[in-house]
């Protein structure tokens, strides 16, 4: 069961509450629920697009789209206090593409269940309006992801992941595989690692297993 | 000023009018007019954005990003009947890209204001919730457009192009330039060149100045 606490701070988080009466606010109470995923895991590939709607208490997900070849472009990631809605996307009949997500951290979650979040969405107006305001949302994050991947430069792209990661990590010390990075700038390890060396003898970085070490910054945000 | 008839297919067109008070009917019909492009021109790049809504009523607009290099990316395009949101986009704060907008032909659409659309938009939930719900339907489109930019193989890519335009042409006679589909598909012109090559020397079509003659559409249906 959720309790009080948690309660408030999901109804602060989801801005149709408000527009709510007894009996919704009621419904949606029941039917909300704290799930877990390991890092790692996949919110099951078929049938994702049916699960609800998320609200990320802890951790993150990551969105992306395979190839039939199995290539990944990463879409966007959703952060605590995030609203994950293309895992109801199913009940937006406006939405005619499916997305793979995955927890890309241990991730606790709320869960409103696609029953109850299709009711209230297809009675309440306004709670129709927040899940394709919080698309339109996701498809700004896409379009900012498809202008990365199909205008900017490679060693561009890779230094500001780079940053990115340095600021969240807070550290210059990055453990992550050439592998993942190709992964979330959708591109192919071999492009990553070649670039990663042209780094590496720039001064930029050192690179052991499963470490990248960034030695100068400064000249990394020079390429951005 | 917009005749009767003209009202009533609007109305058949713009789903949210059976939730428009008298008031709200008064200012869209007072802020509504037809407005016409010639073949080729652009909706203003600057401030694109903000024109107001339009509903298509006779040839087609083409919706792209470009990049800083001049590169254009076609998200998707838009036929008689169509409604275009994103020429709103600026009284839509979840968008928070930048789109350019041609008209592909000569076309003439509705046009309601974006002073009337914002009014309304913000005062009356269900006129809202159509103009988000419209950019979810473009999304999608987008979605279509860089699985296909980033997935597919561009044979294939060029063969569904020409598919698609044999048949809203009704004539295997094409009249476009290795510019032209370049842009539509995305791609650089001497790419597209040289699978018009290709293809040419598979039997598949023959070029002229301007036209491509496709003689054996089977083997192009193969290839999709």
């Amino acid at each position: 069961m959720i309790n009080k606490k948690e309660l408030e701070y999901i109804r602060s988080q989801l801005t149709f509450w408000e527009k709510l009466n007894e009996s919704e606010i009621d419904l949606i109470e029941k039917n909300i629920s704290m799930v877990s995923y390991s890092k790692g895991s996949n919110l099951k590939s078929t049938g994702s697009e049916c699960l609800g709607v998320f609200l990320i208490k802890s951790g993150g997900f990551r969105v992306y789209i395979l190839s039939e070849d199995g290539r990944e472009i990463t879409l966007y990631r959703l952060s605590p206090n995030d609203v994950c809605i293309l895992s109801a996307s199913c009940i937006l009949n406006t939405i005619t593409f499916d997305v793979h997500i995955d927890a890309e951290m241990d991730t606790d979650a709320y869960l409103i269940n696609i029953g109850a979040f299709s009711k209230l969405s297809s009675t309440n107006v306004y709670v129709e309006n927040f899940a394709y305001k919080n698309t339109v949302e996701r498809f700004s994050d896409v379009m900012w992801a498809m202008e990365q991947i199909l205008f900017m430069s490679f060693d561009k792209r890779l230094a500001i992941f780079l940053i990115d990661e340095i600021s969240k990590a807070n550290s210059t010390e990055l453990h992550i595989t050439q592998e993942q990075i190709a992964k979330y700038i959708g591109s192919a390890r071999e492009v990553v690692s070649r670039m990663l060396k042209v780094f590496q003898s720039d001064g930029i970085l050192e690179q052991k297993r499963g470490i990248i070490q960034i030695m100068d910054k400064e000249k990394l945000r020079k390429l951005v």
